[in-house]
């Protein structure tokens, strides 16, 4: 069965991905039908290419390069009802004939706001960009009835906005924006969605409607800056850049790009905890390498820190606190007390933020598994102009350039003005 | 009629103080009773002395130096009923008959309550110590009939404890110890007691109740530090001293210390607000001058900052806002959307502590009265080493030996044993 946006004539210029979903009977156990789903994947592709990678998503699949197309052969169960669903790919064939059925004359409209996003940076089919996937484009524009409608619509949106096409919601959902999936009311399309990139796409609504242009539609060229340019801005901000960069997991970005943001915000709380101020962070993932960008206020700290002990009220341990201090030599000042807890002031262990993200107290943190196991490995920290790494520039040119997808757009039109 | 501990047999060795209090009649205006009342206590004064200084709290009175006994003539009202009090020296003659009658054989358990409070450093009639007054004492070892029976009781105190001897509380209090005045069921006693004070008290009876030595009665004297030892602390702690120094305002400490304390937080706030961090800081008040003293992490910051601005989805304020720097040649970057709301990266203005500290931002902040007053006229500020000023030696010695009571108590008893 052939599913996706080119199935559904929904694809957009530039689109070369063509899904092909092999269907199993239910019945078979999990991994015969992996087993034999992928043998058979192996034996169609073959016919046709010698380009073909296995591939793991929640379970393994094909992805074969056939004529300049981007080609994935999944196996999967031909369940009868939504209800039925037994993992995520097995839900793409009901979306098919959901969408397929309904579409009619908004195959255009569907077109233009998969661009609109993509040019706005808002499309993604995936967490790397938290961004609007081409089903949920395809049901937005279903839902009120076209484009220029639904950006009529959305001009208004706050976060926190309800669809729910099939009137079928059957569970409580907190992301920014919920739109209940018309085949199976347990499941936010939109889940993905992050808070910013919902408030973009809105600020790109508004700003559509108020004046649009062309550059709604073709994204304006990131400006990649050079290594000087990387090095003034630097000295100008005074701030201090970190980075780790380590070997990529080999997974699909879906699976990699997740644990990358999960590990950064671990870092930024390890960083954090050790009074080191972030003004922001970021990660990105390369085909081989990834990066992990800190941008910190200061990172050299003085010696002095307060350490925090037990509740005054705590007895038993405030005791034990006052016998560990009292009398100890590494002390500068305490214990004392202060909120109601006994503390005292202690050398401070990590004085410099590399030596801490170079410490192993990284491997005490949340980091995503596979990031994790990559960094047991090996991982490099760099320090400012260091952070500019082969194949990270359009990464961190626009981390230093970071502006709203907007203002991107109105400086283009002023630049071509 | 004479009040106050002297009066009532509970002053301690070195109470030099004796309150004289000169009764009027209720119906005198309040202009005649000050302006009578004063020139009568003049009058008086000037009989056994020539060192009388005119003070204000909450109204004006005298203060004597007799036969080296530090005498206050205070003109109040004799009311009949504590509820015609009019104002707080109206009071204190009741508290006076209340105690009086009561004490009994418990004077000698006051004393020792006294003197222990004192050594502790928990003492207080003031604001400046946040501590224990003398009425309060005598009200405690009532209460709980004797000083080792309210060490016992106090030991298990925890911050929310409510005292109310004669049942008639008439108002809700929130501060951490509430001690209902059984003179005035709308005044708590203990209003001025810190949560760090009562929780000081607490170790202290604890302590004592766990191993008593003659330091729980003899304040173990303060190591005053040379200025050598200071330089080598500060370079060892390498966080940042800021300090400012203004001329005592010419009121009784009751009244400036509080407006120090305000002054400090508010400073505090504008430090913090600026993204310095404050470590610690603490006031002192001498004679002549003041001392507001605050330890940085770091009392540099770099060049750039962030700047939010407003919610994305408030339409008109957030145009506004792109419109202002969408082209603007001073941004780092942005606008850009975080937590909500467009944000961009300005230049900061204070880059050091001390510029923050010695420019009018300070006198956009919530200073005391008098404290503004005088820094109007002029304040100092003064960085790093500089901050040990001529009389602030004990004050900045403990500030860089801070600990708490019984943590000083049994650092004496390990040097004498």
């Amino acid at each position: 069965m052939m599913v996706g946006s080119v199935a559904r004539k929904t694809c957009v210029h530039g689109d070369r991905d063509l899904d092909v979903f092999m269907l199993f009977d239910p019945a078979l156990p999990r991994e015969d039908l992996e087993r034999e789903g992928l043998a058979l994947a192996w034996s169609i592709a073959q016919q046709y290419t010698d380009i073909i990678r296995e591939k793991y998503a929640e379970h393994p699949y094909l992805n074969a390069t056939i004529d300049g197309f981007d080609v994935d052969l999944v196996p999967c169960y031909q369940v009868k009802e939504a209800t039925g669903i037994q993992s995520a790919v097995d839900r793409t064939p009901f979306h098919n004939r959901y969408i397929s059925s309904r579409i009619g004359d908004f195959t255009d409209d569907v077109l233009l706001l998969k661009q609109f996003v993509k040019a706005g940076g808002v499309y993604g089919s995936d967490q790397m960009t938290e961004g609007f996937a081409g089903y949920l484009c395809e049901l937005l524009v279903l839902h009120h009835g076209g484009f220029h409608n639904l950006l009529k619509a959305a001009a208004g949106w706050k976060p926190g906005m309800f669809i729910d096409i099939e009137q079928h919601a059957a569970k409580w959902f907190d992301e920014p924006l919920v739109v209940i999936d018309p085949v199976d009311p347990c499941r936010n399309v939109s889940a993905s969605v992050s808070d910013t990139k919902l408030l973009e796409f809105i600020e790109l609504c508004q700003g559509y409607l108020k004046s649009p242009s062309k550059w709604f539609f073709y994204r304006p060229p990131i400006c990649i800056l050079t290594e000087e340019e990387v090095s003034a801005l630097l000295k100008g901000r005074e701030s201090a850049f970190l980075a780790i960069t380590l070997k990529t997991p080999p997974y699909i970005e879906d699976i990699v790009v997740p644990q990358l943001r999960k590990s950064l915000h671990t870092l930024v709380d390890l960083l954090k905890r050790h009074e080191f101020v972030v003004i922001r962070a970021d990660t990105w993932m390369l085909e081989d390498r990834s990066m992990l960008l800190f941008e910190l206020l200061v990172d050299t700290l003085p010696a002095v820190r307060f350490h925090a002990g037990p509740p005054v009220t705590a007895h038993v341990n405030a005791a034990k606190f006052i016998d560990k201090y009292i009398h100890s030599d590494i002390i500068f000042a305490g214990p004392f007390i202060r909120d109601g807890r006994y503390g005292v002031e202690l050398p401070r262990r990590y004085r410099q933020a590399s030596d801490l993200l170079s410490s192993n107290e990284v491997f005490g943190t949340a980091l995503g598994k596979h990031v994790k196991h990559s960094m047991k490995d090996e991982f490099v920290v760099h320090s400012g102009l260091e952070c500019w790494q082969p194949g990270f520039e359009p990464f961190i040119s626009e981390f230093l350039q970071k502006s709203s997808p907007l203002v991107r757009i109105r400086r283009a039109e002023a630049r071509t003005s």
